[in-house]
């Protein structure tokens, strides 16, 4: 047990160290900017995200090019008790579809010049086999899916540290691979409802309030998930000050491999990119074992998902985009990559004022900065 | 005069011959994103661009790749008042930016591979040599910038025709280049006063409601440049059922050209995305010469200024982005591009349910899709 414990407690520490944003290289940042030819701050969120990303890395000159989309798969037991429109198979039949190249976070990866690494924690049926792999594949399975958390834990607390010790070890050879920026995703039906029950134990929020339709069910289901969400957080009493113990009663493995890797990229300075509402709700998960993870992740999108508004909230993250995406896979954080190349290419490539012979303000001009506070 | 009429006649005529989005493109479109390894409708707005591109463009395999940006550059008389922080001289040395590819229009057009089009339609300044150019340059000014419209019109009404004569060529010439996207933009010292007169005018609304700080202003500053719009409203008593006569009271030569723009986009049922406020402004003003031209446009994003909202609103049109941006360019319609890419990506790069063995749902899906109805 002790054993199990160490590489969490390591990484919760390092997690810690990394400390408040790099005051300087934030400085260094906004200035360059403001020499810009443009109105200061006049590219809002495009200038934050540059200010931000300098902050996370404390690399003024980082172009973040090195880049990968981690996806965490897993099948849950909860899916017994008719939550999902998708059956379990579909989740080992779409780990196949993002080794073979033909998902959407393939294309979206592609775009944006990013390797994905697909993470099997534990998934329920046999993975089709595929011609040719597209991506990197991380066999870790756990088990075959966690348990129905209706009828017991989800996960043992030995299970939910080795969930978590996977995350961290896939962020150590990303980091020794020279990644300077990772986006998280996840896939595993089931993990909707697995995700409110999380966002519930951690808020004290009810769990209608935190439920949605997932990949679409009609009303009828929808009130259920709602009552088996009820019923387990009832059952297990989850804490909210053992995050491990919420992982382990309510969560799922990707949730827990996704804590590893919010944790140890945090640790590494690498600036995080989240996608919906299951890479959030595992960002409170992290964020409650080592407070200000949060400063350096990025918000990439505002899921439909109600619960997904309501992890932002807590982390006090604003998403970049509001696309009504509800697929998950990393997809939102994939778009986000271009907004980071937008951000990188305006802060590298635009001439200063001295340069392009531009005259400034007649006046001074009036502190109407739109760039979002960097917390 | 009747010469000066006949292009904008023939411009209105071939918009509103576009009609409604084609039926037959949409459905081809929709199927195709249906069959695709994802709940239906999963990735939302991104979907609903892919569909609207179709029904734009009646193309179900356009790509969208040969693309322009078009920034209608113009000074404004009104800038005498002092309602800016900067003053008019930028407009001209901003135009050498463009033209030197220093600016942020440039790096995002850049990024997303759009080749930019300036065009001088009344630049108060001489524009300063540049070494080398990196954009094409269209040298049509009217006159040098727009008189005080708090002393006389804006501008006469022929010389309102004849911005929009321009914008009209312009597009011409880009279909004549195989362009198959446009986004717009526009740079000119004094332009928000402009647009919100203009917005003022089409909506009814008071000048403080749709009134914003520009490019930076400080609270006296603002208030006054309130004043002056409320003023020139008195004054010219623009009337909103003749839209060239409130471009000629209260507007300003970069809008008239982008209602050329607008017009005939739309005429050649080419996508165009919208920028910020200003050529939201034009927009409302060529909606209201060719009821129906808003369908055929992308709003790109929402900026800080609150005249922007009540257009995108009048128009019926949901931003894509909401980065805070207030700078203008197309900075906004730039980035949007790179949205444009993703949903043609996804369209042309995922594999189907069928190709890659994935189970559908088990039973059937309830109809949440998140996709906006396209209108």
């Amino acid at each position: 047990m002790t054993d199990d414990v160490a590489p969490l407690e390591r990484a919760i520490q390092g997690a810690l160290a990394a400390g408040p944003l790099d005051e300087e290289a934030i400085r260094a940042a906004s200035s360059r900017l403001d020499a810009l030819t443009k109105p200061p701050g006049s590219l809002g969120r495009l200038e934050a995200l540059a200010i931000q990303l300098a902050g996370i890395s404390g690399d003024v000159g980082a172009t973040y090019r090195r880049r990968a989309i981690v996806v965490a798969a897993a099948d849950h037991g909860v899916v017994h008790q008719g939550v999902s429109a998708y059956p379990s198979d579909v989740t080992s039949q779409m780990v196949a579809n993002f080794l073979a190249g033909g998902a959407a976070i393939n294309v979206l990866a592609d775009l944006v010049g990013a390797a994905v690494t697909v993470i099997d924690a534990g998934v329920a049926g046999p993975i089709p086999p595929v011609p040719a792999t597209r991506a990197r594949f991380v066999r870790a399975p756990i088990r075959s899916g966690t348990d129905d958390m209706t009828v017991g834990p989800a996960m043992t607390r030995d299970d939910a540290l080795r969930s978590i010790a996977i995350g961290l070890g896939v962020v150590a050879d990303l980091a020794r691979d020279g990644i300077e920026l990772i986006g998280i995703g996840e896939m595993g039906i089931g993990n909707t409802t697995a995700a409110s029950a999380v966002t519930a134990a951690m808020t004290g929020l009810a769990p209608e309030r935190v439920t949605g339709r997932g990949t679409g069910i009609d009303d009828p289901t929808y009130a259920h998930k709602v009552d088996v969400i009820e019923r387990a957080l009832a059952l297990r009493r989850p804490d909210p000050a053992d995050p491990v113990g919420v992982l382990a009663g309510v969560g799922g493995f990707e949730m827990g491999v996704l804590m590893g890797v919010l944790l140890a990229a945090t640790g590494a300075r690498i600036p995080l990119i989240l996608d919906g509402f299951i890479t959030g709700a595992a960002a409170l998960l992290a964020a409650a074992l080592a407070p200000g993870i949060e400063i350096r992740c990025i918000a990439s999108h505002r899921s439909v998902e109600p619960g997904h508004a309501v992890v932002l909230e807590r982390l006090g993250l604003r998403p970049l985009l509001e696309l009504d995406l509800r697929l998950g896979e990393g997809t939102g954080a994939a778009l986000a990559m271009s907004l980071v190349d937008a951000a990188i290419a305006i802060r590298d490539g635009m001439a200063t004022f001295d340069s392009a012979g531009v005259a400034g303000p007649a006046g001074p001009v009036a502190v109407v900065d739109t760039r979002d506070r960097v917390p």
